[in-house]
């Protein structure tokens, strides 16, 4: 929710040099990411967002973030597409960090999704899995089970001073075992609402694809049931997770194995946020343009995935 | 450069049923202004933005602003006009916060103005103060004589730990005498490049009237002085001095008395701006999520201004 780096309109100008994208006619700071700075620009050609790519992302991911978006688009997906510079190339320098032209997608993100929302989501989702395939670019889980204990242990200290017992309720979940073998392929990993655009009730864009890896597919099935089916105070919807599943379901089918280890993916996705959340409170810098999340919501989920028996309670 | 107040999709279309303005396309929280909660909105009519008046701007002063606004805009100045609600009204409350709906202008405002620009910036400063005269309602400018002996006694104490000599430098500036009974009318009095959009090296638009007020005319001339012809190291330019006011007056003329004045405005006008950033920057609250500006820039404005001793150094 910030633009870090300052970008005025005689770079946007010289930068603007190496694509052709038309002359601009309005530019502007937006706050959305709180990763990266980005722009809002409308040229004669269109409307497109400029992004610099800030510390949390590795300049090394962008080929495989960037090309994901080309390989996404190119099936059918309504992403951000990264437009390539004359010399053929998908970000350059600006300012000091590396830089790319993707096109703006309309739509908004909704707040307090509804049951039929979190179906377009699902769907949205196994669309996206299925698009992947053929992808040939690697990029493992830098947050997945390792880097949640490299995290916990960044995180030690402060963990109870946020909320009385966190330090345990991490420890214990750090604890449990996690599938593996699950069928995996390129996944989102951050489809919250926010990352989702909807028009007329249908989803008009899926964007942010700054966390994308490799991994099982029903881990970011697991993901999505943290980030749509949880009411504002923190219930569980069941109505929601019902028909997000079903929706998913009817696009990809889902394996009993991954139906079975829903529980334990659902508990590693709250742990997951849980523990970056907690980092970013704990390592705020005040200066940075940004507040941070509360870790508590993602503390409360993983106490209610901890007390689930199976997959039916969460209607799969 | 921030986003004070939250505003979700739900919030928005609830506040959109107030207006006939379609169906949102887009929303998005911009990084403009350092006063207010900016959102980029897109219909199926066109594009607006969507502002909550955070805690610097008076809610009584709105009917003056957006009153301003509807009649600059109606006499041909382009500038946001403000939407009317379906029941006539300019502005409501939104999210606890006065919000107000206004047309998005297109264009880009520049970092590094030339010459010419300078002349432009001059052309529609005249225009403005020709197309402000009939607008009834009254605004004593806040930041005047009085309000900078206010500010003055509010960050005496930390003035010399920003820049050794500031006290000093302020006081004597604050001693000097002030001229009055110039023409008068409804001035912009905070048009900086920032609030003036170019397209094609045209003024496309003029926005942020939210420091309008009614005052001396040639006083905002001075405004536009220190915001314009000074370059990024602070050294005063004249070759764009001279053209901004060469134009001004093609369109407006000045009288002997304005011109005699226009060293004294122009170190009132740097006070005004060393007085309100030094506020700024002595009381910054670190969430407020924006960095302030550096006020030494106009200290060493205000001591160029002192060193002035007739218009003709300003290509008057």
């Amino acid at each position: 929710m910030a633009v870090y780096t300052d970008v005025s309109f005689e770079d946007l100008e010289s930068f603007l040099g190496l694509y052709s994208v038309g002359a601009p006619l309005t530019f502007k700071g937006i706050a959305e990411g709180v990763e990266n700075s980005n722009f809002f620009l409308r040229t004669e050609e269109g409307a497109f967002i400029l992004t610099l790519y800030e510390k949390r992302v590795q300049e090394g991911d962008l080929p495989f973030f960037l090309g994901l978006m080309e390989h996404l688009s190119a099936r059918g997906i309504a992403c951000p597409l990264p437009v390539r510079q004359s010399g053929g190339a998908l970000f350059s320098a600006l300012n000091g960090r590396p830089a790319a032209l993707l096109t703006f997608l309309n739509g908004v993100s909704l707040r307090h999704p509804d049951a039929d929302h979190c179906a377009a989501a699902g769907t949205a989702l196994a669309a996206l899995h299925e698009a992947g395939s053929g992808f040939a670019p690697q990029r493992p889980n830098a947050l997945g089970p390792k880097g949640w204990r490299e995290l916990a242990s960044k995180i030690a200290d402060g963990a109870d001073g946020v909320e009385k017992g966190l330090g345990d309720l991490i420890r214990t979940a750090l604890a449990l075992p996690w599938p593996d073998g699950l069928p995996s392929g390129v996944i989102h990993a951050d489809l919250f609402p926010d990352n989702v655009l909807f028009m007329n009730g249908r989803v008009s864009g899926v964007i942010d694809f700054y966390f994308a890896c490799n991994d099982a597919f029903a881990y970011d099935l697991a993901v999505l049931l943290n980030a749509w089916c949880f009411d504002a105070d923190g219930g569980f919807d069941v109505a929601r997770s019902t028909k997000l599943f079903a929706a998913y379901r009817r696009q990809r089918a889902l394996g009993a194995a991954e139906i079975e280890a829903m529980p334990a993916l659902a508990r590693g996705a709250a742990l997951r946020f849980l523990l970056t959340r907690l980092y970013d409170i704990l390592h705020h810098d005040p200066a940075a343009l940004v507040r941070p999340k509360d870790p508590r919501d993602f503390a409360r989920r993983l106490r209610f995935h901890l007390d689930v028996k199976n997959s039916s309670e969460y209607g799969l």
